[in-house]
């Protein structure tokens, strides 16, 4: 039987959802189902929500999870009557840090916070950059870029230039190495300008042709010959010019960014 | 003088840095400054971090604040030598929980935890497919599709279909609604047959034309009649065609994506 877990908030869930899962990930041996519920605001929604709870726990037998963060201290308190464990973040952090900073914190929802319109302009536009200059389609902007991630292809570039931009709104192009790179074992020319900005990505060959093979089933570009080739020719690439690089074989995108971020020493 | 904050993590400092804003977002008096350190792993790197720390505090003034995640607790024991406010959140929760749990937490630290190649295989898969399926480019796949959004140009369609791919792994298609596609005020023919997956964006006049002004300046696609007419006509074909759809003007890009997601009932 499943664990319930609910992320309860007035805004999106997103941090409840990102520390909750952070926090249920250090039991490995239980199995959890998430339910998300954004966007609550009234007592009518606690109401319903602590029926829906309640009806499903009846069915379970164990003791639901609720991850919470909600700002209004009411609504708080009257989620408590939910028979249920409770990880309510901003009771436990809210009221210290008030102390601490001597200010009362705002009772603003997260719906009703105001977003940094120019904060919001560099994630569009770094989106924007990553999708002009995604897979070497063009290579004029590079002078623009803050980042140029290279490796085979499916190794990773297209997805990690994309949260690069929309998390942190680092423009961050990519450019595919491909047979015609190799063998001569250098960069390709129009790289070479950008030797600084340059980040490789690598990958296990075993990793890389279950990827490819998904995509092209038993094609020459999915076969096991032609991704190892690839993956010590790159690699050879990388060293001989000194391109910093990283394996992405065990690594979530978030992992790979952030690396890649501390290691270039851009700032988030 | 800006108040110093410090993200310090054994991982990517992601959910410390999530959870730690939307808790300081609640003081909009306050004026901080963000510093993270991720793949914090050592008691060297912990003696370096309280020396960095305190040499800043001297020049400060203020005691600095320090939002931690970290799984090995002589690590985190270690830190709490730092002269600092600390919001430590495995401290607060994960004992709780393994009570409640009956089940002892993982000492791993985040670098080393195991990912899920399944469903990292389907966020790639939906960025690859967010990406093809941009600004119109094909619509050929649209019956795989989990979401087509659909609005003027520069609404936010782009970030918000990435968004729901990299963070959800939801297949979000979009097409854009341009002149052509007004006066008659109906769908064009393309989208008729998926209907059902629509959801519309639209946005304040003044602030899209802010937003076209900054990419194409003083063009007639950034004028301001320009604007006013698209908005008005796409939201007459929206009312007509009863495609739902929501104001992106004053929301962020993970608010966008977790209403439509909400309104059109996708699983996370």
């Amino acid at each position: 039987m499943k664990r319930q877990v609910y992320f309860i908030s007035d805004g999106t869930a997103i941090t409840a959802e990102t520390l909750g899962k952070s926090l249920l990930t250090q039991f490995e041996q239980i199995d959890f189902e998430f339910i998300t519920l954004p966007y609550v605001n009234s007592t009518e929604q606690i109401t319903n929500i602590i029926e829906l709870i309640t009806h499903n726990q009846r069915k379970q037998g164990t003791l639901p999870i609720l991850i919470v963060t909600i700002v209004d201290t009411k609504l708080r308190q009257q989620l408590k009557q939910c028979d249920a464990f409770i990880v309510d973040i901003f009771s436990a952090f809210l009221t210290p840090l008030e102390m601490e900073l001597n200010a009362p914190s705002v009772s603003a929802t997260g719906a009703q916070r105001n977003i940094d319109h120019h904060q919001y302009a560099d994630r569009i536009d770094a989106v924007h950059f990553a999708i002009d200059n995604d897979d070497g389609a063009i290579t004029r902007e590079y002078d623009q870029a803050d980042i140029i991630l290279v490796g085979v292809s499916r190794c990773g570039k297209t997805p990690t230039s994309l949260y690069l931009a929309l998390q942190f709104g680092i423009k961050a192009a990519n450019y595919p190495l491909t047979e015609e790179d190799f063998g001569s074992f250098q960069l390709p020319a129009v790289l070479k300008p950008y030797k600084n900005k340059l980040y490789g990505l690598t990958i296990n060959p075993l990793r890389l042709q279950s990827i490819r093979q998904a995509r092209q089933a038993n094609s020459r570009y999915a076969s096991m010959p032609q991704c190892q080739r690839e993956v010590r020719e790159v690699e050879a690439v990388f060293r001989k010019e000194r391109v910093p690089f990283m394996d992405t074989s065990n690594a979530s995108i978030e992992e790979i960014s952030t690396r890649i971020m501390d290691a270039a020493g851009l700032r988030r």
